[in-house]
C-alpha cells in the first residue's frame, strides 16, 4: 500500500467530525439531518436564489465570450469592480485592485494563510469557531492561538486574555462575524475595542463575512471592512454561497480595506497564488455584475425574517426541554444549544448525547465541542420547515426525557 | 508595510513568467497575443462548445436542486460515476469512488502533491513541461527532479537518464501526455517501456492529461489509465477545459486507475483535502452525467482536424523562416518552435528575441524557456483564423530578417 502525507493525514476538516459518529445502517425512524451549514438543505420554498438571479447565469452561458479563462487569475475587471461598488460601504471607495476572487470563502482562507504566514509564526483563531485553521495552519508550520469568545457577553472577544496570546511572530487576528456556531453578531461598540486592541498591538484583521448582513431585525451589522482604520487594515472574505442561499456556487472574495496602502506586498502576494486556486467559473464571473445591481447584498434580508421566526420557536422549544439551554444569537441560520451534561446519565461529552440520539432517534446535529472552545452543546440550522421541526421536536424531548438522571424528591 | 509569505514569494505561475516582459504601453501595430494556452481566445466560431452543452447546463440552473453544496466534497456520486464510465477504458471497470472531482485541474495537481509527498521527498517532472511543481513542490520542501523529453526522439523520455534521478524517497512521476508545450505524444511502444521503468524502480504514474484525446488524425492517445498495471497504479487527471473547449469552466477530475487497491490510503488522504479545494460549482456537477452523455470523450475528434491543419500550414510557414525551426507534433492546439539564437544578432536567449518581437511588432508568444529544459524557441496557439495568421506570420519574417546575422558571401 502507498502512503500517504502527513500533512493530508492531519488536515482533515469537517469530514472527520462526521465520521466520529457511529452511523446506523438502516433506521425504522425517517432521517432527520442538521449537520451541514447549507441553509437551502430542505428545500425550503422561501430559501432560494431568486428566478432573477438564474436568468442572469442562463444569459451569461448563452454569450460564447463567456467560456474562456478569464484574463486575469484573480478575477475579471468587471467583476471584482461590481464586488468593491457594492461592499465598500460609505467611508471608503473601492477599485477592483482591491478585490480578488476566489472559488469558495475556503480558497480565500487558504490563500491568507498561504500569502501571509511563514512557519513558526501564529496567528488568533476564535473558540468556539468554525475550524478552519485548526488544522491547516499547523500543517504549514504556523501555530494557532486560541481566543475565547465569552459566552455569558454575547460571546465577545475576551480581550484581556487575547493580550496574552500575542507576540512579535503573531500575523493577524481572525475574526468570523456573524459567527459560526454561535450565531452571535458584535456590536460597534465592542468592535471599535478590537480596533484598539489591534492599533495599539499593530496586527490587522482577516475578517470573516461569509453570514454577511445575517442579522435579525433588531441587531445590526456592520462589516469589519467598514471600520478598517490606516493603522488597521482589514481582509474581509464574503460571497454569495450563504448571502445569495446558494451555497453550490463557489462565488467568493476577498477584499482588502487597505487606507495607507499597508497590505501591498500581502495582494501582490495573493494574486499569483489564484494561478493555483484557480477563480470562480467564467460565466459567473460575467453574471456576477449584473447578479449584484439585481440582488444587492440586502438580499438577506428577504429571508432573516423567516430564519428570525423559525430561531424564536426553537428557542422557545429547547428552553423548555429541562437539560438544553438554548444559546442567544442576533443572525445567521443556526441555533447553537448547550447541553447541561450533568443533567443527564452517562454522555462524558456531547458528542456522546448526539450519537445516542443519532442511533436512537436517526436525528443528525453537530457537536458545538467540533467547534471547539470547551462548551458542549449542538448547532443546528433553523432552514426547514414547522413540519419538519414538529417531527424533530417530540424526537429530542423523548430522547432527553428517557436520559435524565432522576432526581431524589 | 505588511511582509507576505516566503511561501507566496517563492511560487508564483505563469503571471510571474509573463511580468518578464517589459509590455508597451501603446502601440501602433494591431495586438496579436499567443501566450495563452485557451483554445477559445480567438473566438473561433468551430472552436466552441456546442449549443447543446450550454442547454444542458441552463437545464441544470432551473432546478432548484441543483445549487446547495454537494453532501459529498469530493462530488455527487452521479457526476463522479459518469466521469468513471466515460473515462475508464476497455481494460479496466471504474466505480465512483474512483473518482475526485476538482475545480480545475491545478487544484488536481495540488492535491496529488498535498495527499502524497512529505518534505525531503522529490517527484519526477518533465523538461520541458508544464511547469507547476517546480515552484509549488520546493515550496512545500519537496524536491523536483527534472527528466528530460529529447526533442530528436519525438520528446520521448531519457529512461536511461531518469533511472540515475530515483531513489528511495521518489514518490511518482509526474507525465504530462499529450505535451504542453510541444504537442508531442507518447506512442504505445514507449508507453510499455515507461511502465517496464516504473514496476522495477516501484513508482506509480500521475498521468497529466488535460489535452485528452488531442491527436492528430494518424496518431493514436492512449491514456496512461487505460495501461495501469496491478504494480503500476494510475492517477489521471483531466477535465472539460481542453476536452470540451470551455477553459473557464473548470470542471477538472483526479481518476485512480488503481486494479491492485494500492492507492487506497492515497485517495482516502485526497478525499477530505476536497473540504479545502472545493469541487467544481453544483449545477455544472448536476449537469455533467448529460453532457459527457450527450458529447463523450470523441467530442476532441470534431476539432482536431482544425488544428491539424492550422498546425500543417504554421510548420510549413515556420520552416521557410530563417532562423526558426518548428517542432513535430502529433497533436493538441500548440506549435512549438525553436530559435537558432545563433543566427541572430544580440540574443542571449529566447526570451530577448520575444521581448523584441513584443516591442517592435506587439506580438506575444510564450518563451520555450519558460517551460525549462534549456530550449530556446516559442510556443503558440494554433486556434486563430487564417486572417489572423496572415497578419501574424509577415510581421514574424520581417523582424527575423531584421535581425538575421549578416552571412559573409
Amino acid at each position: 500500500m502507498i502512503k500517504a502525507s502527513s500533512f493530508s493525514l492531519n488536515s482533515g476538516l469537517f469530514q472527520d467530525l462526521i465520521t466520529k459518529f457511529v452511523v446506523p445502517k438502516q433506521h425504522q425512524k425517517e432521517k432527520l439531518y442538521f449537520l451541514s451549514g447549507d441553509p437551502t438543505y430542505y428545500g425550503h420554498v422561501d430559501l432560494k436564489m431568486s428566478n432573477q438571479g438564474y436568468e442572469i447565469i442562463k444569459q451569461a452561458i448563452m454569450n460564447p465570450n463567456n467560456h474562456s479563462l478569464p484574463s486575469q487569475s484573480e478575477g475579471t475587471f468587471e467583476a471584482r469592480c461590481a464586488v468593491a461598488k457594492h461592499f465598500q460601504g460609505p467611508n471608503m471607495q473601492l477599485s477592483a485592485s482591491n478585490v480578488i476572487l476566489t472559488h469558495g470563502a475556503n480558497m480565500g482562507l487558504l490563500n491568507v494563510l498561504y500569502s501571509i504566514t511563514n512557519p513558526g509564526e501564529n496567528i488568533l483563531v476564535p473558540e468556539p469557531g468554525y475550524p478552519f485553521y485548526h488544522l491547516t495552519a499547523p500543517s504549514m508550520g504556523v501555530e494557532i492561538r486560541p481566543y475565547k469568545l465569552i459566552s455569558e457577553k454575547s460571546f465577545e472577544i475576551d480581550l484581556e486574555y487575547l493580550q496574552t496570546l500575542v507576540d512579535g511572530k503573531t500575523r493577524f487576528l481572525w475574526i468570523v462575524n456573524p459567527s459560526n456556531p454561535c450565531g452571535s453578531i458584535f456590536s460597534r461598540d465592542h468592535m471599535e475595542k478590537i480596533f484598539e486592541f489591534c492599533q495599539k498591538n499593530k496586527i490587522f484583521i482577516i475578517s470573516d463575512e461569509v453570514y454577511w448582513n445575517e442579522s435579525f431585525l433588531n441587531y445590526e451589522f456592520i462589516s469589519f471592512g467598514h471600520m478598517a482604520t490606516e493603522q488597521v487594515p482589514v481582509i474581509v472574505l464574503g460571497g454569495v454561497e450563504k448571502t445569495f442561499l446558494v451555497p453550490g456556487w463557489s462565488i467568493s472574495w476577498m477584499i482588502f480595506f487597505d487606507k495607507a496602502d499597508r497590505l501591498r506586498l500581502i495582494r501582490n502576494a495573493a494574486v499569483p497564488l489564484t494561478d493555483y486556486f484557480e477563480g470562480p467559473c467564467s460565466f459567473m464571473q460575467s453574471a456576477l455584475p449584473k447578479l449584484l445591481d439585481t440582488l444587492t447584498p440586502n438580499y438577506t434580508k428577504n429571508f432573516m425574517g423567516l430564519f428570525e421566526d423559525n430561531y424564536n420557536y426553537l428557542y422557545k422549544e429547547f428552553a423548555n426541554i429541562p437539560g438544553l439551554t438554548p444559546i442567544k444569537a442576533q443572525g445567521t441560520f443556526y441555533i447553537a444549544v448547550i447541553i447541561n451534561l450533568e443533567q443527564f446519565k452517562g454522555f462524558q461529552k456531547d458528542l456522546d448525547f448526539l450519537q445516542a440520539l443519532l442511533t436512537e432517534e436517526n436525528v443528525w446535529i453537530l457537536n458545538l465541542s467540533a467547534f471547539n472552545g470547551n462548551i458542549h452543546g449542538f448547532r443546528m440550522m433553523t432552514c426547514a420547515t414547522q413540519e419538519i421541526y414538529e417531527k424533530l421536536l417530540p424526537r429530542i424531548r423523548d430522547f432527553c426525557d428517557r436520559h435524565q438522571k432522576e432526581v431524589s424528591s
